[in-house]
């Protein structure tokens, strides 16, 4: 199978996590029978200065016309306001119809740092992926109550529709019982894990209407018969999860709280499911800080080609990734900065590579 | 001093935890020379069924005429939709103008249970509690993309005020010079916490309206010459934090986080500030799972008490609260199930009391 996947760095660290992406997409086991081929395309705020678009129409029709899959890096926000400019991954995601963003964090255990909690999480977050706060709609007005005419009050539209609502429910449920088969068939799993298990994230009890529509349609999205094998829970509570639906905004920061949980957002990976394109993305961001100085963590990258891979049917091809990417947490001779040792995104991507 | 305290226990364990908190006043040492008195008001979910109000009047009134502080513990919110129920704790903290939530999140060492993170935490929350999407203006319309007309679309109004951020922004810093001259004089801190820092949580980069607006004004507030020994950063990511202030919704979202971290959340407390009345509550909700067992953990509670007292200008009674508390875990003999023990809240109340 020969497979074209665009590549879309963005700015900052980007530039450097995606390139190792691409390395390990090329130095995947001839065995499992697949071939890559690559385009670059450009987004962000540099590319903004640069052409006057974040995000060029260019990117968007090759995306669409010519690719598989795709790799984006990060895009950076400027400090101040910049007229015109809006980070490109909002429009990315509504211009591509990738509808979900999927999250997968995982503890690993690893000699190099010690996992934040004691108890090993496991989890998938699914995040709604178009609409929510994420629509923009914004206005602001004069505070009223201000004599002065100084005060400023603005306003922001949250916007949840049913369809959106059933069709990250049902992604959710399927993909919880896709990681019940894999339990089942690794012989892993808790009692816990027993079942797989749907947990709906809302607070309908402050949003009676938008977090109420998309409760009651997640809820009856996962009654449908082919998940009657699913356990459906509500709400965030500290305890064990499985697969975490969640509207946009909620699922973002759930993903940052998660991040947290396993170390560090440089091991978080991702991907964009919609109709079309898989577009893997980590989820750290563009880290300026670090930008430059070659020790960006590629693993949220590494990890983001194998969730694009698991969502192109090449279920396979990612279990080699991810399986070679633990070998070397676990063996913990290379880790990047922010895991607490001294190595390179390339020494750690190589390190990687030789455990495909 | 004689004070007078308004007691709303609410639904569920809010009815086992709220005792423990007044029996905390009421075993203060004497030394402290505080003395109390005590009022029972209604409110809740089960108040709305008995009385048709969640919020009756008469509980505004006499928090706002008699009380000098007061104590609520949680509400119970039905499964499905109630016709003309809502969450009294909203509509209390806007109509009290209890416009900031206070809520401290620390690490307890205690052999009874492993602290979830390496690293101990001690920050605190300061959520805006009056605007956000707590506004709660929805409507629900049919979506015009589906023929059938079943499909729905519903909308909130998240909306901020430069006023509201400006005043959550200066009490967020007032705290954290608190917190700075507290840490010198007791010789703590480390390092990090060499000077106060205020971390500005927002999403600007999406909401460049709404959350530019908290974001621009709450820099505009920490900017005040008195604030100049503190650091202010932004946003959140992966490291220290000190004072964390924040719109309404993510408050709400992070201080869940944060209790994952710490443990339990039935070890975190809030304290509901304006201009007049303060309320503490614990960060719990109505627990209906344990409800009626008597095996809620009442420290959430009784550290809450603690937080009112202190921002009643009363230190030196939290002080011996918060030191009751944390000897009576770091002996860990008597901790509730959530924590992994077996005692009864009365059992963790009474040892409480006799190391005030
Ligand atoms: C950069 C930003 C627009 C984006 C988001 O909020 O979705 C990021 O935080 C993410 O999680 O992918
Ligand atoms: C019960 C609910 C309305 C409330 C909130 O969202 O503020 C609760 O979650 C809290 O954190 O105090």
């Amino acid at each position: 199978r020969s497979l074209r996947i665009g590549l879309i760095p963005g700015d900052g660290i980007g530039r450097e996590v995606i390139p190792a992406g691409k390395k390990i997409l090329e130095s995947l086991p001839s065995s499992l029978g697949l071939s890559f081929s690559f385009v670059d395309l450009d987004a962000g705020f540099d590319c903004f200065k640069r052409t006057g678009a974040a995000l060029p129409d260019k990117t968007v029709k090759t995306l669409k016309e010519e690719c598989d899959g795709a790799l984006f890096g990060a895009v950076s926000s400027p400090t101040t306001k910049v007229a015109g400019y809006s980070s490109p991954i909002v429009a990315m995601r509504k211009s591509l119809g990738l509808y979900a963003n999927v999250r997968p964090c995982k503890t690993v255990l690893s000699p190099a740092f010690a996992s934040p909690t004691k108890t090993p999480i496991d989890l998938v977050i699914v995040r709604e992926n178009t609409e929510d706060l994420y629509v923009k709609e914004e206005k602001t007005y004069p505070d009223p109550s201000d004599p002065t005419g100084k005060a400023q009050i603005a306003e922001a539209i949250k916007r949840i529709s049913s369809k959106a609502s059933w069709r990250i429910a049902d992604i959710a449920g399927q993909i919880a019982l896709r990681r019940d088969k894999m339990r089942q068939a690794s012989g892993s799993g808790t009692s816990h894990t027993k079942q797989g298990m749907v947990t709906i994230t809302h607070k309908s009890n402050v949003l009676s209407q938008t977090d109420g529509l998309f409760r009651s349609t997640a809820r009856e999205a996962l009654s449908q018969p082919h998940f009657n094998a699913l356990k459906i829970e509500e709400q965030i509570v500290d305890k064990y999860y499985d697969v975490i639906v969640a509207p946009n905004l909620y699922g973002d920061l759930l993903s940052d709280g998660s991040a947290a949980l396993v170390g560090s957002l440089g091991l978080v990976p991702s991907a964009n499911v919609g109709e079309g394109i898989i577009i893997g993305e980590p989820c750290h961001g563009s880290a300026p800080d670090i930008e430059g100085k070659g020790v960006a963590n590629p693993i949220a990258t590494i990890r983001s080609v194998g969730v694009m891979l698991e969502f192109m049917d090449l279920p396979d091809a990612a279990e080699v990734i991810y399986k070679a990417v633990d070998a070397s947490l676990a063996e913990g001779k290379l880790v990047t900065p922010d895991l607490g040792g001294t190595a390179t995104t390339q020494q750690v991507t190589d390190d990687i590579i030789k455990r495909l």
